[in-house]
């Protein structure tokens, strides 16, 4: 007998920002693989005699583990289980879920995707920001600010990261922006553009603050966290309840 | 005494994709505002003495009521109540949400926003589309098809949409794309570029059919329909479950 995986969205970290479908899946979960990211509070759902396994793979670092995943996704829906695989945010959003997937289409594995809240959907609710702006930010666009070397992707498209009309949010691009802020400045998109910094949104540990492109540059260049953390960038309304 | 006002997202239409804090907000909420599309089941989680407002607002259509509906919102707040604000999908994510945000304010009325899922993660993951792709799709962006007169914005970045390694979702853009469908491929974007028309989203009514960006202009420009739909195109896998 063949078991089933299902990709839960944990969303941003806020248990209560899981959908009702995703405490479904947990509940009902005989394994849990889960990612350091999204463990906690979250995983509280669990069944008492669920395997709860984590696999310790981090958002913006190399994953030299990614096979070593699929495999034990892989071995536990093969003993027939009922195995529910936690993705932080959204996770079609830089989840890496189409290395799983393909893992389980190869051994014939039946799977569902449940979608949920991406973190910049959160922060962007706390700050008093919608991401689109019905004159001044038609286009919302996501970015990662690493490739799996680290270093910002190489095929970068500048015309539509330095649009003044659009709202950017770059995911786990801390260490590479100021470097992608010299160039967008060099692209004409002005020093003075607003920009925020959301570190580990929706938990109780969660600090968003105001910069301008310019000034969050220097900030990250004069500092250094691992905290995870999202950048926005562009017309920024300040609408804070 | 001031009520207070929750802005909750109601996710895609299922009820199971609305998260724990709005079902929370829902149950609590002594008056609920909520516009056609995101009506229906969503509204069980009301008490059964709540006032449920219908205010009419579609997307993709002029708004002559956008204040009229600040205007009611602010009356119930101002009455003391705890009043729901039901917007579909991400409510900062093509919701109108300033506006309303700055009637509030002006009265000075305290709320909240409460993220949620949007519509485009919702089918890609009913399609088994991640939004994002490791190598070919590592940005991923989201446009209005239709603006206050119901055409394309004026300000499109066409280098931004026409790029062939970014994912586009279009919200509310079944009319304008034939046209934007001729203007991508005069910019280089492929007429072979894999596209995807998602209709009443996460609702028994779903409908999810995949097109190229040619062809699926040339359906459009074949056939009316008013249900709510989103566009997606660029580097789409197929990994259904």
């Amino acid at each position: 007998m063949t078991g089933f995986v299902s990709f839960v969205s944990s969303g941003p970290g806020d248990p209560d920002l899981l959908t009702v479908k995703a405490v479904d899946r947990l509940q009902k979960a005989e394994v849990i693989l889960f990612d350091d990211l999204s463990a906690g509070p979250i995983l509280e759902h669990a069944q008492p005699d669920a395997d709860l396994i984590g696999v310790g793979k981090r958002a913006g670092r190399a994953s030299p583990k990614q096979d070593h995943v699929s495999r034990v996704l892989v071995d536990h829906a093969e003993a027939g289980l009922r195995v529910v695989r936690l993705k932080s945010g959204d996770s079609g959003m830089f989840g890496r879920l189409e290395e799983e997937i393909t893992a389980l289409q190869a051994a014939g594995i039946p799977f569902e995707i449940i979608p949920g809240v991406t973190s910049a959907s959160a922060a962007a609710a706390t700050a008093g920001i919608p991401l689109t702006r019905r004159l001044s930010a038609r286009r919302v666009q996501f970015i990662t600010g690493a490739d799996v070397t680290g270093a910002l992707p190489p095929d970068v498209n500048m015309a539509a990261l330095a649009d003044p009309l659009a709202t950017t949010v770059i995911y786990m691009g801390k260490r590479t922006f100021p470097g992608l802020a010299a160039r967008l400045i060099e692209h004409g998109l002005p020093g003075d553009t607003p920009a925020m910094l959301a570190e580990a949104v929706s938990t109780p540990d969660e600090k968003l603050h105001r910069f301008t492109i310019a000034t969050l540059a220097e900030h990250l260049d004069s500092t250094s966290s691992s905290t995870p953390a999202l950048i926005f960038y562009g017309p920024l309304a300040e609408l804070n309840g």
